[in-house]
């Protein structure tokens, strides 16, 4: 635990987010600056800054987490025709948030999503529908 | 196994490729339009078209070689600052060969590497001496 890192924070309920997969090793919940609407983080609840650091078990933990939630994005509402999965670990990789973690971003087909250069920064105009969806679709 | 399927080839050994990592369930090797030198896909040996086929043991495979393939971008004569790994899971999300993959690739500080649409195609110079330093440092 980090006490200054927002993502420990929000693992312990000291920031907000809205949350929409948790089991004993990893938490997802929408970023914050979506590159498309559902745009989830997948996070260690332990902090390890960087991908060398996340031991193979979490690193599994993380993975199988990014699985279910692309499968979520492609049955929910959100309809999404395909995932992209990206760690960007490293500042020279984009890497702004030192607890290591793994974006999950739903595509649509003929989607204008770019995942260039910081992100391209996307407003969700209803991000607690967008987290209903997929907390429902994870559910079944 | 599927015998179109050129990665299923590069797996049985019918295809080239500059393999820089192998272990019972994954291979690593160079991509043939590498966004940056060094760039590698980890692929499962079985055949999967999609991120949802991959079983669960397998996607743990598949990460871990990506975190080995990461740390040797850094150590390596690559010298690697950050990397990315990205799964283009669908056609909507990129993806063009069908036998699911996730791409490791080393960056640099300052770099002006694009993971957008379709991928910024550039050529390495010298792909064996960067596959040889590659596995060099995954050796050790």
């Amino acid at each position: 635990m980090s006490s200054d890192c927002v993502f420990c924070q929000i693992v312990d309920d000291r920031a907000p987010a809205r949350i929409v997969y948790s089991d004993p090793t990893v938490i997802g919940f929408l970023d914050i600056r979506p590159v498309r609407p559902g745009h989830t983080l997948i996070i260690p609840r332990e902090h390890h800054s960087g991908l060398a650091d996340v031991p193979p078990q979490t690193g599994a933990a993380m993975f199988a987490a990014a699985q279910r939630v692309a499968a979520a994005m492609r049955s929910s509402a959100l309809a999404a025709d395909g995932v992209n999965l990206v760690v960007n670990d490293g500042r020279a990789a984009f890497q702004t948030v030192f607890h290591s973690h793994l974006h999950v971003v739903p595509r649509r087909t003929g989607d204008k999503a770019s995942l260039a250069a910081g992100f391209l920064l996307r407003r969700d105009r209803d991000p607690d529908a967008t987290a209903a969806a997929l907390r429902a679709a994870l559910d079944t």
